[in-house]
């Protein structure tokens, strides 16, 4: 029996599930911790030995990485959370501890192939996938495929200033998009107006869950902090549908969850900077379908996008 | 003998010439002005009609429009210079009249397409390609293909907020990068600031051109406005790096000429927003090559980019 073995690497776990060649539905999975006994390439490793079977043939090994990687050479680039995998030639490395072709990508791209191929995205052509969570992630499917740029590390969509000068982002420079409108920049927001005195039910430096809590109860900072966040998300949007000009925007991760507190004012501030309704008349707005198992199924879309090209 | 048919519509003057099945030199051309006797639609026929030759056979006719257009369907949905189009099957309108294959194409899409076929872009497989004059035009090529979108109207990049709430764009939406960095974007700066009181050799509402003379003098205004303007496309740019990832950035356009005031600023704003230096080791920033001629060369690359697919 043949099927793929797809991992999700994550800065706090490390998931692997075997699938069938045919359908979504993985035969068995695993999760561990990233962080433990042995270095986390050991980890790795020992995970997908434990998913292996004698009676199996694996066709490929597909994995994503929360990090900038190139997904040609599948050598890894920078990897904020696993910063000892900076410079790793990760898909050499499986490649030559289990023979089998491996495939190596951005998790945030992954996850955008896997809505794509499998989920809220499938038969569209034109794709923006957002995931608007602690920070902001992004992938965009352009004429059916993948946009990854020379060394494949496009796609930053979370990267774009839209407020020079304004708050830190988490790469270091300021006013991006991630750092006003993830769950990260709300809170930063909430906790920099606290420290101006203003009044709240909230106090200290409260997370974005705590925040939208506070929004729905009522607490008018909390719900301001919301407004503002999804206001400059519709702004950037609006340009991005300017640059790709898509068919549907797929929306994931726990911010755009909030669905009242925060896609009003986003579909507000988006219609009103567009700059022609020919970018928006007809465009689809969606949340992902995937849910917890996009990295796993972003990387098997790797796999069977690499198989059917 | 076979030829091509290229034309490059602008908003005040049509420009068409007959090129070789092979090299980019053409055979004959001719411009008249955009306004005249008759409506466009009218000149514009006459004019291919005055390119004809009996004993050629046009294998297409090609063209640029200034304009939102659809290159698939050849539906022209907004052309602020020429509004009576808007609307118009440009395509079909050819189509019916020469009875053979029409190509439209946006004007700054076909430069790029031409400067990536014929002229500095070639060889590369992502490339950015910015034309800073009045306004700002754009087109990237994306894995050998140009950007498009589901509706062909993609890839305007001038049309990026940089500053919500900014000065105002030709668009009509603020804050876009082509309301700061354009010509017309520094003359507005220049005039706001000598309203205000600004001592400075300019007056009243000066050009472009004449802030550029009065910066190679050392006016002090006149340099902080290119300065300015050129600061907020290095930071602009450092974003469209990290979402494009293109090996060459292909620069065109009469500001972006002015080399000393403007390139200096700009590579140091570039270098200083990056977020990591993958994305601009290696890359090369060149001046595009085809220069007053790179809408022709782009309507004859799209000519030829069709036959080769």
């Amino acid at each position: 029996m043949k099927s793929y073995l797809a991992i999700d690497i994550g800065g706090t776990q490390l998931r692997a599930a075997v699938f069938p060649s045919e359908g979504i539905t993985p035969l068995r999975q695993k999760r561990i911790p990233t962080r433990g006994p042995g270095t986390p390439l050991e980890r790795l490793v020992g995970l997908v030995r434990e998913l292996e079977r004698e009676d199996e043939q694996v066709v490929s090994i597909s994995t994503g990485v929360p990090g900038m990687v190139d997904p040609r050479s599948g050598i890894l680039f920078r990897v904020p959370n696993i910063p000892e995998w900076d410079g790793v030639a990760l898909r050499d490395e499986l490649q030559q501890r289990f023979n089998v072709p491996v495939f190596v990508g951005n998790d945030a791209n992954l996850a955008a192939l896997g809505e794509w191929l499998f989920g809220a995205g499938r038969g569209h052509h034109n794709m923006l996938y957002l995931t608007i969570s602690t920070g902001v992630g992004s992938g965009v499917i352009i004429d059916d495929r993948l946009l990854l740029g020379w060394k494949g590390i496009g796609a930053e969509l979370g990267h774009v200033s839209i407020l020079p000068g304004g708050p830190m982002c988490s790469c270091g420079q300021r006013g991006h998009i991630e750092a006003i409108a993830s769950g990260r920049g709300i809170a930063n927001y909430v906790a920099e107006q606290l420290v101006l005195g203003r009044t709240s039910t909230l106090s200290g430096v409260p997370s974005a869950r705590e925040i939208s809590a506070a929004a729905l109860a009522g607490d008018a900072l909390a719900v301001e902090a919301f407004e503002r966040a999804a206001t400059f998300l519709g702004i950037m949007v609006a340009s991005y549908l300017h640059i790709f000009n898509p068919s549907i925007l797929v929306l994931g991760g726990g911010v755009s969850q909030s669905r009242e507190l925060f896609m009003a004012p986003f579909r507000a501030a988006l219609e009103q900077h567009i700059i022609a309704r020919e970018f928006i008349d007809g465009l689809q707005i969606v949340p992902a379908a995937l849910g917890d198992d996009c990295g796993l199924l972003g990387a098997l879309a790797l796999a069977r996008d690499y198989q059917a090209s």
